[in-house]
């Protein structure tokens, strides 16, 4: 490593703080600027982190400063604008989930990545998380059996977004959590929710999805519920897993049970008892910060040329999917499908 | 109480024995005889309960035994015919849940039961239930505030059945709870699930609710889940409680957090914390066995001419409802509505 | 088996009636007789127990029954007199834990028992328990490695005793699963507490036990804690296993920690870190009734002139060591060795 | 507030990181020189710290930075005189705990801080965590009746230290909170433990004290155990309290139980249900980083002159008893009282 990449950072609310400290301990990155419409923010970063070079309230002054690349964590409204901006000032973008608010940005953004032969990342950072990987390895290396369903659920009494509802600040999480662990796209999408607090902007949204190969997924959104909750449970013919994303050693717990189909006797009392105890098992598995190998990963495919596990294509796909859920949301929970590549939404009747 | 009430029960497999053991043990009641197809479970029961006076395997020699009622725990195909024939014999009739396994059965047992004026009760064991009758409680009182939406889940690694799916099977009782609670009918109902182990019986479901107030409901059942879950969550404007099943003391837990609206700054940083925190309080209830309170009650109203809490036509309206449940679940989730004079399922569109 | 093994049961207030209920169901016993001082306990019995033939207020008159053997589930201070009585009488005797409340009629019974040749067997029921037998054959196998030391918790609001103390009260059951465990009596015992309640009856009490190889254990007795306890900690070299009692399914965790001596650092920040973390495994185990294990077995001795695996021996070293500890509390916690021969409590100094 | 305090840090390991970043947190107070032995840490620190305006190897340094105080993060066995040093040049000095390894070098920093005026506080950092003040005013108020007895743990597959034992490492935090909470010195120390790695130091402990008015507490402390466990459990006549540490937000659960003396009856089934069941209330408190609480008391004292909360005389006492507890764990567990006066452990008998 020569020479250090030369990152700026756009918005440092709520995420961005998270970003600047990591590209600032990452040893072969710097952070010169920093911009956010917020003057009191600006100054509270530059008393965590006399790290920062510059600070600015136009981000337009970040082109100045000889960068090679920006991160992004402005309301996501706000993404589609930025980001195109910074690409076609030569620079890399790491931009936050969700790519997009609509699939028409996010298509152009992608396109315009392309056309500048810029990196275009997501921050889908439960791709870059350990158990995430081990979950995607035990169902690759088939020690679950098939799959038969996967079932997800965020939920807390949490930050509420004002543009956007549950589905697409919270979601985007599992949706690209779920592509990548098997490496599909839905085939039908159904969302049903309710806006209890703010009109218009759900806060609770439950999401099913089918995959090919009789897959099935369902996602569990909610701003609006005492305890906290992370959790991904697997179910497959072999093996169950459950990820806890909230305990703090033993997050992924699988569990060797299986199902038998056996026949029933014929009797009044008629239930057939057809499944399997065995061992659970909580394997140690030793954790990096997912967020410190996202931003390792984005700066090694800026230096070698790669492209982002979460690249503009990926985050294009969950930005999809959530207009399809969405559209689902506001339409009684009516299943539809999206036509990947020109982003139409169709009932799957 | 001078003469005690005669019972006879047919089917003795998974959950006849309990209801037995229950009218042995409650002083104003006998039990005088017991029907099954199996030999060896008449034997078995025989052998545990000394009490019974009489077994046999065809269950219309009860109607010789002098009964004042029956209580059956057959498999729900079942209900329809031995309900039916029994209280045409003259014997009041406590069915397990479902009532039966489709609307226009359960509406002719309504109807059978008030010409013939007998007690027609179904074993919706959760409304005799003190846990429950405190959620009913807190929400009556207004002490949750608005309810803005309740959230079910009821799966293990469960029994399985062949005639009926998971919904037919588990969600008889959350949509019981969910009556009682609401005081309401659903106004559109819409499900979707997976039948992973069994062609064409689905073992995951997942249920939502739209009731009058914009109230949202959902149910997840699952005879599929490594993990047993029995939980009830209700979220109101002022309290949210968590009613967990499985826990064996604090089984209910409520929880002063609130949600307030407030106005968002205007920052790249843009989230708007609008939640506030409070105590969380486990009551102490002193728990009766909710069985005992069940069969306490059938014969309360035999005894006292009066009408069971859940009855007849209660059973009814929950079969309606697991009915146009089902048929959204076999129609890729389409909302539909059932008109609960005319068991007709419209779509909700 | 040809002939039903004839048992009679003396008291059946608290635990009496689980031993009766087993007694019952056991096809080779049958419960002849039951006695106890209380009328209504008794009306109780037969009320929920057809099957029992006699019931008594004098249990003298349980020796005119042709019994083969008695159960005895009286206040621990009649434990001698009764199974004194009931032996000389010619009958086998399981006698609920603790054996006695002193050591020379504990040693006094093993006499009585091995002159008349008649079983006597205490209802040390965790010497039956599954998880008891696993943990043992994790030690025997090595699979733990070293033994480093034991933690014992059992602690409750509890029922509370008013002529034993907590230790006479709780401890047996710990002290009979660590003389099992590790096949030795302790070299040291020191035990602290306080009377909380009852004057002079200790409520709470820490005990602390040295064993051969260095091994530690402690138990720590509670009747006056918030929140239920029972478990069990074992602390090898090579592996730790945690056994909760209160668990449901997975009710002993493995946990493949170990420890590493290394030489540490000589800086001012001074930590060494020498542990290594690894996988936990919760096998998989079906359980059978403890009692009912419990039971077998002493019906077995009977019957095949076996000696218990908790017989009056093992019972009396338990009373032995319960009466040093509660010397030891007595006298501010002072370590103390029991010779076991002479029953003589000495200073460990 | 005008003029910044100017602090020094020596030894940063692996606490004093997070007292440099309090003390460049709080806006009245910079951190202008740090000392370590490691020139690879003083590396680390300045690159995580750029605030640090100094590093050095030797701590006299500092002397030379006009300092107003230090904060000594060092090896315990390095406290006396690095801290007595430091207040001889005329140094207020925060000291982690334990103050020292035995109390006559204790006494003698206490007597150094007054003789110079010097602030001299101990790092005992519970004594400023909100769940701690909230046990003291649940104590102080008479909430919890007469308290019974206080039982800590304190375990986990730990850090072990190779000059000091698990008492002196982990018990010095429960002492502090038992005199805190209970605003007396013990009459007498008990504690047996055993040594299973290390030969001669000690890595499990069970301590036992006794209080005024028959008050006990026992302390469980261990480096050795498989899961990490942070609890205070405190039992009153009226209610009881758990404080959870490791709960993310339900720290402190109150318990509305309570134990009434009820006569037994005088059967052979013999026990007596004695204690009432309640509501459970886990309050919600606002936490601040107990350390900056710690942190901002010691400038506060600084500035305005005040005597620490945890000041030397309090340290000391944390040392004298761990003094006591270390001398009775080394003698078989003998029941010692420690004259606070003269320093001098005697035989409580």
């Amino acid at each position: 490593m020569s020479k250090k990449i030369r990152v700026g950072a756009i918005g440092c609310g709520y995420w961005g703080p998270n970003l600047i400290r990591n590209f600032i301990e990452i040893p072969n990155s710097e952070l010169v600027g920093v911009a956010d419409l917020d003057q009191k923010l600006l100054a509270r970063m530059e008393d965590r982190f006399p790290q920062i070079q510059n600070t600015t309230t136009n981000y337009r002054d970040l082109f100045e400063m000889d960068l090679d690349a920006v991160i992004i964590a402005t309301p996501p409204q706000t993404h589609y604008t930025i980001a195109k901006d910074c690409m076609e000032h030569g620079l890399h973008v790491l931009v936050e989930k969700p790519l997009t608010l609509n699939s028409d940005e996010a298509s152009k953004l992608v396109k315009i990545a392309e056309e500048h032969k810029r990196v275009l990342m997501v921050g889908h950072v439960f791709e870059y998380n350990t158990a995430v990987l081990e979950l995607k390895q035990l169902i690759d290396s088939g020690e679950l059996g098939d799959i038969y369903y996967i079932d997800f659920i965020r939920a807390s009494l949490g930050l509420f977004q004002t543009k956007a509802n549950v589905l697409w600040d919270l979601a985007p999480h599992d949706i690209s959590i779920l592509r990548f662990l098997l490496g599909e796209d839905p085939l039908t999408i159904s969302s049903t929710g309710m806006s209890c607090i703010n009109n218009g902007i759900e806060d609770v949204a439950y999401t099913t999805f089918t995959f090919p190969n009789r897959i099935l997924a369902h996602i569990r959104s909610s701003w609006l519920d005492p305890n906290k909750n992370r959790s991904v449970t697997i179910v497959g013919s072999k093996k169950m897993v459950v990820y806890d994303d909230l305990e703090p050693l033993e997050k992924i717990k699988i569990y060797d049970k299986g199902v038998e189909v056996i026949r029933r006797t014929d009797t009044y009392g008629d239930f057939s008892f057809s499944y399997h105890y065995g061992d659970m098992t909580a394997p140690y598995y030793r954790f990096e910060e997912p967020l410190r190998e996202e931003c390792k990963h984005f700066l090694d495919c800026i230096e070698n040329g790669k492209q982002p596990r979460s690249d503009g294509k990926n985050g294009l796909r969950v930005v999809q999917i959530l207009e399809a859920a969405d559209y689902s949301l506001k339409n009684k929970g009516i299943a539809v499908s999206m036509n990947f590549e020109t982003n139409e939404i169709t009932s799957a009747f």
